[in-house]
């Protein structure tokens, strides 16, 4: 089992990973229902040069392929607020709730989720706020291309 | 330049390499505005094992890092009417255009992207109907994982 904030705690260790490596510091977990870790990981525009790799897209890819059934009931776990794109994926595959780390840097989906019967839970998230502000402070151009600005 | 049919035609010969591999027949291409394909591809979930690859998603992939500039004025194309996800993907970089060759076997996100001023057209293909009727009754089960289903 994991709470919630255990699961904001591996999404925000991928964000640094992310930042660590020059890219984009969003990082994202997918937790089953049991609270069994089905995936994690982050954002890699820089990293592989993809504008879909996001932190929830790559958290979904490296819980690789599932039947419908493994999603039921999941947790996504987000540093951020999720895009456009994010928002869908996590509609696409049932997820039903998503958790995420702060909406003060970016604000996404999240009323879209609400209005599709997703719980979603901000937790405000002080070390997320300050990692997202340094790397918006220091690569505003980089951010700006991620969410298509 | 290119016109819709030709776009289609792209997309649809996607759609039929990824049939040809065993996958899911889905495909897209991404046209600016100036008429320059940027990318082109198709579902990748049984070729990679990946949740995340899907006709839209793959154009975009293959189109590369962009400035949000280089979207502007852009048309998807794409075989089948694109899921919450590439809703979602389409919506993020500011795709103005998104052209569909059916909505019959699948209705996925096309009132939403209405909703937020994007132009949709259906072209109600039937090469693009028959190839995903015939792969929905070949492979029903891997066509719901898909789809979430
Ligand atoms: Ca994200
Ligand atoms: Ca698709
Ligand atoms: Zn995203
Ligand atoms: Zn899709």
């Amino acid at each position: 089992m994991m709470d919630d904030a255990a699961g904001l705690a591996i999404a925000f260790e991928e964000a640094k990973a992310s930042y660590e490596e020059g890219g984009i510091p969003i990082g994202a977990a997918l937790v089953a229902a049991d609270g069994t870790l089905l995936g994690r990981g982050h954002n890699m525009r820089v990293q592989l040069g993809s504008p879909i790799h996001h932190g929830e897209t790559s958290a979904l890819l490296n819980s690789g392929r599932l039947p419908a059934g493994a999603y039921r009931g999941s947790t996504m776990y987000t540093t951020l607020s999720p895009c456009d794109m994010c928002t869908g994926a996590c509609l696409l595959y049932g997820i039903e709730r998503v958790v995420i780390g702060e909406n003060t840097t970016f604000l996404g989906g999240e009323a879209y989720l609400r209005q599709r019967g997703v719980e979603v839970i901000v937790l405000d998230d002080g070390g997320c706020v300050a990692l997202m502000e340094r790397f918006i402070r220091e690569k505003p151009k980089l951010w700006n291309e991620d969410i298509g600005v």
